[in-house]
């Protein structure tokens, strides 16, 4: 194992960044210089950011380097979709402690590399320095879209389908099981068996996340452009309601609609857990939210992995969900708020 | 004081952000969906990012919030202008522990909305989000050049002068000073005396530095386009050798050209340090590092604030500082290493 001293910080930022080729007629210039440098012509430039701190929004005991650095490239690119764009480059800040060595960093940064090939996204810069504690990792995407397409929040209209692709809480059930065997292993519990299989679904759902190209290009393909769009990053009822807010609407939406997968299902039972409270406010699905106009529901119902959950009403109406026998309840969202998820230092 | 849990991480943002008006064109569509929107139309776009991290970049025992955020941009805004840029927008993510209120937040964004303010930068998004321990401030900056105005750092050719703007040192002794001064609070020394009048100059570019707006646009207005240029975050020997570098070349500076601010003197010879080296390697000063052909020479001579501190040669004679009594020395990047100067946990 290398220590990072032993490349210096220059070096190290060398050996991370000399196998990257930009692959962007949008990327002129990447790692090198003070500043990165792009080129949009005519299109419209998306930038968003995520921050991810050890013991926040990750726990190395169970969440492998590479995969750590392929999600935290996921959620970004799943934020420009989200306003129905691409992701074209982003920049990439690390801060390391002692413990890291130059392997774990490699770890990492080919995890980012692996999301970035898969969705064609350049690494056009970053920086990378040290930190007295855990790991942090700063990634900004910059992507494109033209100025008439982009989807933004506000735009949903009474009436308006609300739709969701994939499946919901799936995320959150692999993150109830890690951390469930994270106590078998520490001892904390013996009842329950460190035993992944037939969990496999649901575990790739949380450390190995993708998010939706092949939605924004079905929707492309088939001319549906959405009225609103998000993603689904801290569960269903949060992102609604930005949405309803954003838009001044209300919305009704069905729980027998909302796309559950089978693992998750089953993993739920096994925790007595309720699916559908995962469903709603587990987050980390990174699926698209979107609602489109009643118009083009015969396209959308043609869509795979693309489910109606219900429909946009008048703001007046509030957030409603219409549960499995007739009752409506109102929609909380409970969301995933990590400030007040902090465990005591 | 408010805690941070009682405003929620959306109410939080919204509070911290609510004041926030956009003043560029290219600014489209700010906080408050996936993604922030920028329209450069036919100009080329320039990206930067910084990783700022409690008791690695800042120590809170002595730097203000306000001026820690001032500072977090203004770093950014400097690699822009190093690229001959306009700094246009930045994302500004958070990661905050427990022991933070919301007056601290917005001592911080009131330091980065100045900075903003100041420069005509527009904060469109960012991330807030909860740390274990300390502080974590990322910002990612957007800038915006013409294309056959862009400067990087591989330009420099033979005999080219190397300029340096302001002076070199000072923001290096005004934390040599700091941490003096926490020492004498500390009580784990008796002789310092805790007395700062007479060193507002360095203390100032220790902890409210600028970015050279002002020598982007004189260099515009009469007519220089810089061969290379950086700016001096990590020290001048550490600059030059990027340049030389990237530009293959080798290059010649005098030891009694090199701008030194008298306060910065007096501290050194005050603390029985070498200025010459805290002028090299001390870092932080965010001047600007440039060479430029020697058809410029009267151009640049009669630029206030600018000095020419010796000149670009070939490759093979290398880096070299010639001392006052006309010895030539090689130069050494010792640079702010971060990643080997982590004090142990």
């Amino acid at each position: 194992m290398t220590e990072i001293s032993k490349l210096g910080e220059f070096g190290l930022i060398r050996h991370l960044t000399e196998k990257i080729k930009l692959v962007n007629p949008s990327s002129v210039k990447g790692v090198g210089d003070d500043a990165a440098v792009l080129d949009f012509k005519d299109k419209q430039v998306l930038v968003t950011t995520d921050l991810l701190l050890e013991g926040i929004h990750f726990d190395l005991m169970y969440v492998p380097l590479k995969h750590l650095g392929y999600k935290a490239a996921i959620v970004n690119f799943s934020d420009i979709y989200a306003m129905n764009g691409r992701p074209k480059q982003i920049t990439v800040s690390l801060g390391i402690s002692k413990r890291f060595t130059v392997e774990n960093l490699e770890e990492i940064y080919s995890g980012i590399l692996l999301a970035c090939e898969k969705y064609g996204v350049d690494v056009v810069g970053g920086d990378t320095s040290a930190s007295l504690t855990g790991l942090a990792i700063s990634i900004t995407c910059i992507g494109e879209a033209e100025k008439d397409k982009i989807v933004y929040r506000d735009g949903a209209k009474e009436n308006d389908l609300i739709c969701v692709s994939g499946n919901l809480g799936s995320a959150y059930m692999g993150l109830q099981l890690l951390e469930r065997e994270k106590l078998v292993f520490e001892g904390q519990t013996k009842n329950a068996q460190p035993d992944f299989s037939g969990k496999e679904y649901i575990l790739e759902r949380q450390l190995k996340p993708e998010a939706r190209k092949d939605i924004i290009e079905k929707l492309a393909e088939k001319g549906i452009k959405p009225t609103s769009m998000m993603d689904i990053s801290d569960g269903l009822s949060s992102e609604l309601m930005h949405i309803c807010k954003q838009s001044n609407t209300g919305c009704r939406i069905y729980e027998d609609k909302i796309p559950i997968n089978i693992q998750a299902v089953e993993m739920a039972e096994e925790m007595n857990f309720n699916i559908v409270t995962a469903a709603l406010n587990g987050g980390e699905d990174y699926e698209l939210l979107f609602t489109c106009s009643i118009d083009d529901y015969d396209k959308v119902v043609a869509m795979e992995d693309v489910g109606i959950v219900g429909h946009i009403t008048k703001p007046e109406l509030g957030l409603n969900l219409v549960g499995r026998n007739g009752e409506e309840i109102s929609l909380k969202a409970q969301g995933w708020n990590s400030l007040e998820e902090t465990p005591n230092p």
